[in-house]
């Protein structure tokens, strides 16, 4: 089983990984936890050059190919495998961020985007992607630290980053579950829990 | 008018891309010179970790989508204002390698590979692409430095690779030519200029 956490930066999606990842060992499973971009040795030095070097100048196609290959090199390398054996995988964030920010956000077509992902990806989506969901508002005065390249976009950029997931969750209702996430940690990591626990259950009885 | 110079490695590329340039130059040209990956500060930090580091491990699709991160900037940092300055802009590679390299070569989806390389690039394709061609054999004996990630994928990859671009310019015979590169420097170079000169003439009678 493949689960992605997703959401607004300030939203907690990194504690919420954190929190879920212990659950589930708790529970007995074997977790591989990633995060995208990185992951590898290549994510990581394309994550270095993606949130650390805002003096690269750097257009918003070249910026959505960048991820696209952390995440290609990601699925190969680290998803695939984990799965494969047998692992439950989080990831922090997928491919459902390009599409968020770089498309509904950034305005590039959500369309390509979403294909592009595809080719990155050889298709392979999460089971379940959790998106943590907040006022912008909110969001950004939870983040005790300098913006990076995107979070420095400004508020209606990430009211349309909102907006996008929101839509992705709606348009695939199946497979994307929205989370609030403006109140406490333990009642957000339960809500998740919720979710997951029920897919696991169901997942069981179906084989 | 946009020109970009292809082939093989050993073919003698670069070469051939510098005697253009003066030979425009002397014709009362400006001339932007440029490489695919490079020429910006993102390309060439890209540059370094495709041809440099074999040392990463890196899946086609994550090599491909390198390529056209870097290429995405170039279009839009360098050719594309060089072009709206009224010069021409010549390439060492373009599109066309990742098509004959990744696609023809290495398996990828070449329909994939292009529908990328046109989100990459908007769809700015080069007026005219000259393939250099020659045998496998000799393009190799022709390199003297250890073999970078590509070159050393073996002979067999490599006559795909050639096949890829011969295929591709019988496809497109309106903008892509074939110079055969298994001759004295300064003849293939004068087989270059005699298909620049008319282009750059029909572009002329056409104003």
């Amino acid at each position: 089983m493949f689960i992605a956490i997703e959401g607004g930066d300030g939203t907690g999606k990194t504690t919420q990984v954190e929190l879920l990842c212990r659950w589930l060992e708790e529970q007995g499973h074997v977790v591989t936890r990633c995060r995208d971009p990185g992951g590898t040795v290549l994510g990581e030095s394309i994550r270095s050059i993606l949130l650390h070097r805002d003096d690269i100048p750097m257009c918003l196609e070249a910026e959505t190919l960048l991820y696209m290959a952390a995440r290609a090199q990601l699925v190969r390398e680290t998803i695939r495998p984990a799965l494969a054996a047998g692992k439950i995988v989080v990831s922090d964030r997928y491919l459902l961020s390009n599409i968020a920010y770089q498309g509904y956000g950034g305005g590039l077509p959500v369309e390509e985007v979403r294909k592009i992902g595809l080719f990155a990806t050889g298709g392979l989506l999460p089971d379940l992607t959790v998106v943590l969901d907040m006022p912008v508002e909110e969001a950004l005065a939870r983040i005790d630290r300098t913006l990076d390249r995107l979070e420095s976009r400004g508020r209606e950029f990430l009211e349309r980053v909102r907006d996008g997931f929101l839509q992705e969750a709606v348009r695939a209702a199946d497979r994307i579950a929205v989370v609030r996430a403006d109140r406490p940690v333990e009642e957000v990591h339960a809500a998740i829990r919720r979710i997951v626990e029920s897919m696991l259950v169901s997942r069981r009885s179906a084989t």
